[in-house]
């Protein structure tokens, strides 16, 4: 339902726009809510986008250009004047402006950020990589201090800026600005006035360092059901707060990146179809290429069988059957163990448990997919000695593809290498090569070529 | 270092239990914070794990209950005398009790919930599906009424029952229970004590359908960043509240059953060491049955082709090259699709703009390939008809599965089949036979065999 409204609603706004009437298609814009008002906006063809931006309340324009994706963002600012932009990145939140300002040119970046009230609430952001802690915190917090009474509390939380929402927890420094602990404002609400803080934090508060990687910021949050997370530099000082909107971010960000990988391809940095063609190609030859290269072993496998092949033409029926399982077997061990690892269900220490069930898993599999096989061949009409050669061909491939599974992605993860890189289609390679080196081995051995 | 710790507190637990010093595993269990208790809990055997549970303060035992799988969480109900049972459920959160109550026998669930203090908080929750909106709410609110004063309102939140810290966000009904409105805490604190809710209410408040689906529950709360949202029937009467930490659960579990059926698995239910080898493979077999099934199609197509392989021996050693390449390009589009589809990059109104897309992608990915597989043959010595033919029909496989790749996870969506079985797996072996037939058609065009 919402959906067609906002079909007809894009519709409205390029039916003004065709016709010049800025101001109905602002008025149009101004009255939806953020995300949708950031969707409509970036269906809009450029020229559109860039009558529109500096026409837009500049807290409009804010929240349009925290909403895009930072490339899209960055692409409109450098084609507005300076000042416009200035009055713009004003309105934004601390640490959406400084994610923008690290997409731009810097020279730009520094006039735009010499132009803020209050450039020094952005410019140690622009320190901190985007995917750590650092990189995901804002600076504009309200620290309590441990000596503040209640009511001093909440007449702090009176004067703050009323445009921020995320002051349910409120975290409470020493005089070193040092963390030591955490008031919820229902504490504050439900305290007698001359109560301290030091009185109703909670001192043993989680925090993280801001060189954290972000995927951990997420863990945690989500793990201990945190609103906010401080982020605190090596001396234990407070410098930001990570709010859960910018984690649920990273949480599908990195499940999207994790399943792209997972396909065989890098992940994309724009939104599917704003991507070109021939971005998406970029993304994906390199992967390609390099899987076809290594898929070419299986050439050179298949040559030093040569004349096996030519003996009995029947074996080469089965080796697309034959790879094609191994590498099935193979790419449902990886994308279980890279999510185990992923959500923290197993860690490097539990490698040689995981290896063990999954070598269990793959007896059982094999032994199961051999007789099936087996009957499989005998069906086709193939002779019985061929048929036994499947049967134990596909028994000790699927063993195999389901240890290589289990030990290529805990390997990568000891190497510090993302494990989703060796999973779906980089497990089928390798398994192909080297199934077909079993399958022709048992083939010698049984036929007697 | 976190985790260290962790490992270290286990085995203090185990050596406490080994020595019978029951109380001792329970002071150390009790001074963790609850996802720590959780996790340790459920590292120790059921014994132990018995032993503890009716011995632990309610609240603890409840707020393990409430961590563990729902499975492991039945299990241990199960083996709990009844009275024990009652004093764990009441501590629990309603929407927590009704999920584990659903999981067990319905005549003990019966019985519990008679011996609740308030079963009319958990039994309504039991009539809605576990993942839809209802499934996922608390019906422990406090809603507030129009025509309250802000005193009265900060008044009611010092009456109700503290433990509960989802209160930044309240609603406010009609005399007919009927949602009208949101205030944040916030704006209790910085209005005038004789302020109406009527008057500070932002009456655009955005509610689901009980029987509206997690995901999209997740969808809606990630797009507008909710940290609360409201539950409705259809007369819009409040039903519960369904808070942040409840959906990030949700956005992680769908992530991980994506993945896990990407790689061409079901999901599993329990924590990947929790799953035992026979539960494993119980939820992998089928699929590698099928795709075993299906991938045998490709003896069907090799046999149709017998004279040709006979013929030419040379023509086998590209088999595995041409459909492992084939498989990899049409996963690539999957997995980008499926992703592209769960985000909602893209909805069933995208689909010719998506195919396009991707037919554009593929033949540009075809040619390059198909250059690179043509000087990979004649490196190989092969003769120059035989490269032509592994050149033209690398082509046309990349761009077959490309299209074949954009087509199938949109067709599932458009039949409501979730678009991740159709994905990797699947997909390769569909390219696999569809592949060869091309492979050997343009052999038999180009060689003249």
């Amino acid at each position: 339902m919402e959906k067609i409204n906002l079909d007809l609603i894009l519709a409205n706004l390029r039916a003004s726009l065709e016709h010049n009437q800025v101001d109905a298609a602002i008025h149009l814009l101004e009255s939806l809510r953020v995300p949708d008002r950031a969707d409509l906006f970036s269906e809009l063809d450029e020229k559109d986008q860039a009558t529109l931006l500096p026409n837009l309340k500049p807290a409009s324009s804010a929240d349009i250009l925290e909403e895009l994706e930072d490339q899209e963002a960055a692409k409109l600012v450098r084609s507005l004047p300076t000042a416009t932009a200035i009055r713009i990145v004003t309105e934004m939140e601390p640490d959406e402006a400084a994610d923008l300002l690290g997409s731009i040119q810097p020279l730009q970046a520094e006039t735009i950020l010499a132009g803020l009230d209050d450039p020094d609430e952005v410019r140690p952001l622009l320190l901190h990589p985007e995917d750590t802690a650092g990189g995901l915190m804002t600076s504009e917090f309200l620290a309590l201090r441990r000596r503040m009474t209640t009511t001093e509390a909440l007449k702090a939380i009176h004067e703050w800026k009323p445009e921020i929402e995320t002051i349910y927890y409120l975290f409470v420094v020493d005089r070193y600005e040092k963390l030591c602990g955490v008031v919820n404002l229902r504490q504050l609400i439900v305290s007698e006035p001359s109560t301290l803080m030091l009185d109703i934090m909670d001192p043993d508060v989680i925090s993280v360092q801001a060189g954290t990687d972000q995927e951990e910021v997420a863990r945690i949050m989500s793990r201990y059901d945190l609103v906010t997370l401080p982020v605190v530099n090596t001396n234990n000082v407070l410098l930001g707060v990570i709010t859960i909107d910018d984690v649920i971010e990273v949480i599908e960000d990195e499940a999207t990146e994790d399943i792209q990988r997972l396909g065989g391809a890098e992940p994309l940095e724009l939104p599917y179809l704003d991507t070109s063609s021939l971005g998406v190609v970029r993304k994906r030859i390199g992967w390609l290429l390099l899987l076809f290269l290594t898929e070419s072993l299986t050439g050179t496998v298949l040559r030093y069988f040569e004349d096996e092949l030519q003996a009995v033409v029947a074996l080469s029926f089965f080796i697309p059957l034959l790879i094609g399982t191994g590498g099935n077997a193979g790419s449902q061990t990886t994308s279980t163990l890279i999510r185990a690892l992923a959500v923290g269900d197993i860690d490097l220490g539990d490698a040689l448990r995981a290896l063990w069930h999954e070598l269990r898993v793959g007896l059982m599999l094999g032994f199961g997919m051999g007789i099936v096989a087996y009957g499989r061949a005998l069906l086709w009409g193939t002779d019985a000695h061929l048929a036994i050669t499947i049967a134990l061909a596909i028994f000790t491939i699927v063993v195999w593809a389901n240890g290589l599974g289990a030990v290529l992605p805990l390997f990568a993860a000891r190497m510090k290498i993302d494990p989703t890189v060796v999973s779906g289609p980089v497990m089928s390679t390798l398994v192909d090569a080297t199934g077909l080196f079993i399958y022709f081995t048992i083939a010698r051995a049984i036929i007697g070529l």
